[in-house]
């Protein structure tokens, strides 16, 4: 696969949508990503917008406005597919309609562009937006692809081994729960589960006191496979509609205990939060970088490898998370970040993870979820999780409010963000991905009683 | 939960369709399990039938045929919500739905009915059909719940610690790909993955050497729950629609060097072979039997444990596993039976499954699928997988014919058979699940050339 540059991500272009040409923007014109939305607090079928400046160009109005009357046929069934409720049709069609309507949009939104008094009326501004899951999503799959993640986290839960010999070797992964992923705003009560304290005998039942978030990148599915045809590392890139933003909130006081020996369940299952807008793959085109890999360890296996993923596997987006408190909130605080990232730090590319993921013979579909995993970064600040921040929940961070946080409390809200940009090329932003925990619920027959009871065996 | 007899249950009962009256049927009148089919080759709509005998009754024919027009409104609610062509709009309208169309139905099959003029037209002969999954399954999560199973597959991967320490506490589970899963008949390529024996430094790529067979129960969820609203244990079984068979190939040389430290992937997600047939939870209740755990065995966590679990949360289905070599195939041999076990060997209950799976806050939603785990039973020969049956490899199984088997050979048919007999009650079939293993691709890119490179390497 070549990453060619277009018209697109030329830095000149600029938009009738003046706040598309605003400096820090997320969304400027360069950007495009796509979405599932509809005005807040109404009851309209949600429909499918592309995100540029503080504006939300709703595609079903677009096409109604006749702006898309003489376009060419591939670009016509693009836009066709974006009447749905959902991206899923639109990925059916494959990268080339997904890059033919990119150009269309990009030049029907500049600034020299005639269609835009037909689209002004196509227009809602995002704070007035509310935002569902821009795909159906038919399986989800979390991969581990950070070995600082890996190593750090390897450390806690197994000192004497902490980077299992197939790390290197094998994209490690597992699949994760579709029901309970929700977009950005996803408010959710603080898991239950089973815990054991290494000086206790039995297990306790209660409300997870170690709860944490996971900074990942989301890996959106475009076009599958068929069961049994693998897709070749060549082709896998082609494949992948985009990225969003993904946090895997991560019960580690549950998963210690349950995760042995077919990985987390209960631990993970309760809330995964995405963003609301996919960055297509073809926006980040001039963040590519090459895909490095420390000189002593192994080269992936051929299946995994190709001068490709060598000289631009790799793409340069830089991530954080913050937190934000019910006192910041109701102090009217902005939120705090807590670390920052690159997706770049990677061990494995997008690539890698679908040709793996089919390697066997399992098929994709589009709209598929993959999760790259904790994105920690080489210094120990780059890390993206709390167990990795506070040393396994022994050391405090010290917020500038003087709160202190080893793991997240009720009330709290986590927000990541992430973010291209490169000297000579537009700064493109992801928008976020913020969720808030909320209290345990306390059913007598399924927390309190139960806790007690089992506590008081001991 | 008290589960009820009714006259559904009756032994007494007979159907004018004569080959449901004929000892050894799968499908008497006192069965009546959904699945969804259309006549073989045809390219009509799968619709909802009920297995009767050798024969389908149409539902949306019995629908159209008028003798629902007297129904009451939650019958008719449930037989107009099957002519969809998947059964999950009757799984969300609930179990006294469920069993309200259970009623109508066996009423109309029994032999003294006045409506099987108008019913005939809705029969379709089993051997003129093909079949589709019979409902979305929106999430599928395998358990663990054979501690037979457990504690051999233990010893072979883990020989310090077969048993690991949460067993007897935690219902091990992980969440399976949906993608993959097929109805019976379902044919697949052995898988391709990476492998590492012991005296290797590196892994090398190719076809799985050791393919294998799971024997497993599916339980099939009716109504799911909200987001952070678990489902306790005493709801639980309300909410299981029935109960299938179910197939989760394994390749157990890449789940070795897999799946540490989140489980299987690659070694499970090519291919999962379920039944077409649903034997509803309401046709079991004359099976019930307690839920047994040695004494010396912690009593389950109080959200897991009820007085009805203990007096009725088992059920007793004997199950059978089965290969046809294509040698077998090719001389016109039945299948030959490799092992025998039984559901109620089970260390966790279908319920507790249920209220586990929930109790952190995840949502269940009609027509997920949770797998019972491999249900090997305490003896040697009740070992549902042949992992298990050759201890790991070591000791050919040899067949009548003299063929042997260590795994899965290309051609191999595995057929998995239940059913559920008392005395006093008829004896209740779930049809099977058959799956076929095909030759493994031999796409250079991806096998013989990465595996050649690979073990040049070496």
């Amino acid at each position: 696969m070549i990453y060619r540059l277009n018209e697109t991500h030329d830095v000149r272009l600029r938009s009738w949508v003046e706040s598309a040409n605003a400096h820090g923007t997320d969304f400027p014109i360069q950007n495009l990503p796509y979405g599932v939305f509809r005005r807040r607090g109404s009851i309209e079928d949600f429909r499918i917008g592309v995100a540029i400046g503080a504006q939300i160009l709703d595609l079903r109005k677009a096409y109604a406005a006749g702006v898309f009357d003489d376009a060419d046929n591939l670009t016509l069934a693009a836009i066709e597919a974006c009447r749905s409720a959902t991206l899923n049709a639109l990925m059916a069609l494959g990268s080339e309609a997904w890059q033919a309507l990119r150009l269309a949009l990009s030049r029907l939104l500049r600034d020299t562009s005639p269609a835009q008094v037909h689209l002004r009326q196509a227009l809602l501004p995002q704070d007035e937006a509310e935002y569902t899951l821009p795909m159906t999503i038919g399986d989800y799959t979390d991969f581990y692809t950070s070995i600082h993640h890996a190593t750090a986290v390897g450390k806690l839960f197994r000192p004497d081994a902490p980077l299992l010999p197939n790390y290197k070797w094998v994209p490690i992964g597992y699949h994760g729960r579709v029901s309970s992923i929700g977009v950005s705003g996803q408010q959710f009560r603080r898991p239950l589960g089973q815990t054991k304290s290494p000086e206790r005998e039995t297990p306790v039942w209660g409300p997870s006191k170690r709860l944490d978030f996971e900074l990942e990148v989301g890996i959106v599915i475009g076009t599958g496979n068929a069961l049994g045809e693998p897709v070749s590392i060549d082709d896998a890139e082609s494949r992948i509609f985009g990225l969003c933003l993904l946090n895997d909130w991560s019960a580690r006081d549950v998963q210690a205990w349950e995760y042995q020996p077919l990985g987390p369940f209960l631990a993970k299952n309760f809330a995964t939060t995405v963003s609301p807008w996919i960055v297509t793959l073809d926006a980040l085109t001039p963040y590519r970088v090459p895909f490095e890999r420390p000189e002593s360890d192994p080269a992936p296996l051929p299946y995994l490898d190709s001068p490709s993923v060598r000289s631009a596997g790799s793409i340069d987006v830089d991530l954080e998370v913050l937190i934000e408190t019910a006192r910041m909130q109701a102090e009217n605080h902005g939120p705090e970040r807590l670390a920052r990232s690159n997706f770049r730090h990677s061990y494995w590319t997008a690539g890698q993870l679908v040709t793996h993921h089919t390697a066997g013979g399992c098929n994709l579909r589009e709209g598929d979820l993959l999760g790259s995993g904790t994105q920690s970064g080489p210094q120990p600040n780059e890390a993206g999780s709390l167990l990795e921040l506070t040393s396994g929940g022994r050391k405090p961070i010290v917020l500038a409010n003087g709160e202190q946080r080893v793991f997240i409390e009720d009330g709290d809200t986590i927000v990541l963000r992430a973010w291209a940009e490169k000297a000579g090329f537009a700064r493109i932003g992801f928008g976020e991905a913020r969720g808030t925990v909320l209290a345990a619920t306390h059913d007598a027959s399924t927390s309190s009683t139960a806790s007690a009871a089992a506590e008081s065996k001991t």
